[in-house]
């Protein structure tokens, strides 16, 4: 496949070349979403070493019809293998029903999951808030007082669990000179133009302003507020998020892999969107958000903070939001997606294609890990959301 | 300790910061040389999954007496104490009989090794040329073509492997504005200064110019041939350093954790000096050297390879070279020193303090890691070959 050619030769040919002006860029992306590592610096979240090898209980769903991208009928095998996935696992159960691997992916290799970083962060919030450590109304100034000249001086840390913070900040990923470029500059993800200087990450989160509109009021998804999350864990800790996420989370999951996170220049952690995991992990995870945050026997996350995702996201927050039209009966709390209020579907995204889908009557959990095109393609959202939909209906 | 504060506040104090412009400094090298890849781009050579816990057999040798740095009595434990030794561990007949850990340090902390990478390199290239991979006899160019206006246009692989390369570089790690600085742009060690410019570490490379000596004839001390020599691997082998290594050297070995290694803006991984490795896996990988190269039950390393170099290296060319001084009857041969031509006694060295140190007939191995001030301090080379030595006279 010809993103396997991608820095095959030394060096590569200029046309294989995967830089950090290129990485998330088509054809590249396919290359650098499973290299972060050999891109940016990165500090690592720790496994255990103790794992349980996910079992199988291989089901025929290849076959599994549904109306994709286009709007035409396509099976979930078609869908896969020309749609740039890396990977795709399904549980069933607990088990492996079905697993897709391309681009040079395998179950153990660590892929980057953009904003579903968000989510494994919110599932650490509940962690954090049951021990104490975490206080969800508390101010965020009480944990940064920093941020006080910032429209964060004002808001709590559930307003930055739910996205709810009044921000003045265009998430346009394809605005060449935006919010999200200049964000971009701060994190290190894109080279810095000759003569240009930036601030560091925690610097920048320090200039974001408001937009005028009550903190709690409407869904307002700003990447910057799960970045301002990871501060204030680090702050109600007193250590960097990635040994937080490894003592809390990612140990007590029974993770097989060290997972990893992409760090700036002055060692913040992007909590937002700089988590790079396996496939099989990332289904480990998935597993146990079903589960009520049991994994390996034991209580990881608290039940009651799966329940309150499921009870307390406010429908109406949603429905003044930009996403409303994309998924229009869903909720957001702590960092997830209830996509249907009826079932309780949970959804985390990620930019180009990343999803952990959680269908409870089925019993059913999916990862995608893809390097699609476009960082947001509504279609493809719609798509797969109507592709894993077809898959839980099989197993109702 | 001082060094563990370092990096410890979210953001840290401005006297606490790491950064890529402050990493190989002291106090900063403490935190810097044990988080290499929150400072650089990294590409990780994956261990197999399967190792065995080192057996422990603790000799009390603390007290073992030694004329130190400063050429005053010392006993090891005062030494390691007082020295910036980031870790310590002594394998008799393979197992612990001592082992110590500072600045944050733990068994299974990943530590930059410095130039040890070579001598891992070199350990390498015999795996290679008996699996007819590799011909150390082969010009550089018949795997690099590109190489051909460059000082090794004439020189073998050999030559690489011995440091017999006749080029132009003064490997003065304190010069400001040397060859030094210039290869730490290239590698992307330093932070490139607005408005410069720099090739990257293979366009380095292929600027190399001789020095007029015949190659073979001077050991000359020149890090860019082991990055030549790496390079020429990844032709040879079609892979990637770090999945050679990987596959051929840490899978085999059984090390217990992945390794990995500093890469360049454009992938090209740092042979010379970029791989960092935990404490406990070094002292498997001196463990192999001195047992012939067998580890695990198997040959990893051919017998006569390790043979060779206790028999091939050259004593003129050593005399003839600027270490001459410092290890007076010493030899050096793929990438290993010989310190003592009676005994065998190998040395891999690496800059501010990093050492494996293998004394065949005390059965003994001995890794240090260390965050010492200087590059190069040859009064602690010498002070810890001293140390190692009496050491080893306690086995005897």
């Amino acid at each position: 496949m010809a993103a396997n050619r991608l820095m095959s030769d030394f060096p590569p040919a200029p046309d294989k070349l995967v830089t950090l002006a290129n990485w998330r860029k088509s054809p590249y992306s396919a290359w650098g979403f499973r290299n972060v590592r050999q891109l940016l610096p990165t500090a690592e979240i720790l496994a255990s070493g103790h794992f349980q090898s996910l079992e199988t209980d291989l089901r025929d769903i290849g076959q599994t019809s549904f109306k994709g991208r286009d709007g035409r009928e396509a099976t979930l095998a078609s869908a896969l293998g020309s749609s740039n996935t890396d990977a795709c696992v399904v549980l069933r159960r607990g088990r492996i029903a079905a697993e897709w691997y391309g681009n040079g992916m395998s179950a153990t290799t660590p892929h980057i999951v953009f904003s579903v970083s968000k989510s494994i962060c919110g599932a650490l919030g509940g962690i954090l808030a049951d021990r104490g450590l975490l206080d969800p109304d508390a101010p965020v100034t009480s944990y940064i007082p920093e941020l006080a000249p910032s429209v964060y001086a004002t808001c709590s840390v559930r307003h930055l669990l739910d996205m709810t913070v009044g921000i003045s900040f265009v998430e346009d990923y394809d605005d060449p000179d935006g919010d999200v470029i200049r964000y971009r500059y701060a994190v290190g993800w894109d080279p810095l133009p000759a003569g240009r200087e930036s601030p560091d990450l925690r610097g920048f989160l320090a200039t974001m302003k408001p937009d005028g509109k009550k903190h709690g009021d409407v869904f307002h998804y700003v990447s910057t507020n799960t970045d301002v999350l990871g501060w204030v864990y680090e702050r109600a800790c007193g250590q960097p998020l990635a040994e937080i996420l490894s003592q809390f989370l990612w140990q007590p999951l029974g993770a097989e892999k060290d997972a990893y996170i992409a760090v700036d220049k002055h060692g913040a952690m992007r909590a937002a969107g700089g988590i790079c995991v396996t496939p099989h992990d990332l289904a480990r995870f998935g597993e146990m958000i079903r589960r009520r945050g049991v994994a390996n026997g034991r209580q990881v996350i608290p039940g009651a903070w799966i329940d309150d995702i499921n009870s307390s996201g406010d429908p109406e927050a949603w429905a003044r939001s930009e996403f409303a039209e994309l998924f229009p009966k869903a909720s957001y709390r702590s960092k997830w997606y209830r996509i249907d209020r009826e079932k309780n579907v949970l959804l985390a995204i990620g930019i180009h294609g990343q999803y952990v889908y959680i269908h409870p009557e089925a019993e059913l959990v999916i990862i995608r890990m893809a390097s699609e095109h476009t960082p947001l393609d509504p279609d493809s959202a719609l798509g797969w959301r109507r592709g894993f939909d077809a898959i839980a209906q099989r197993f109702l």
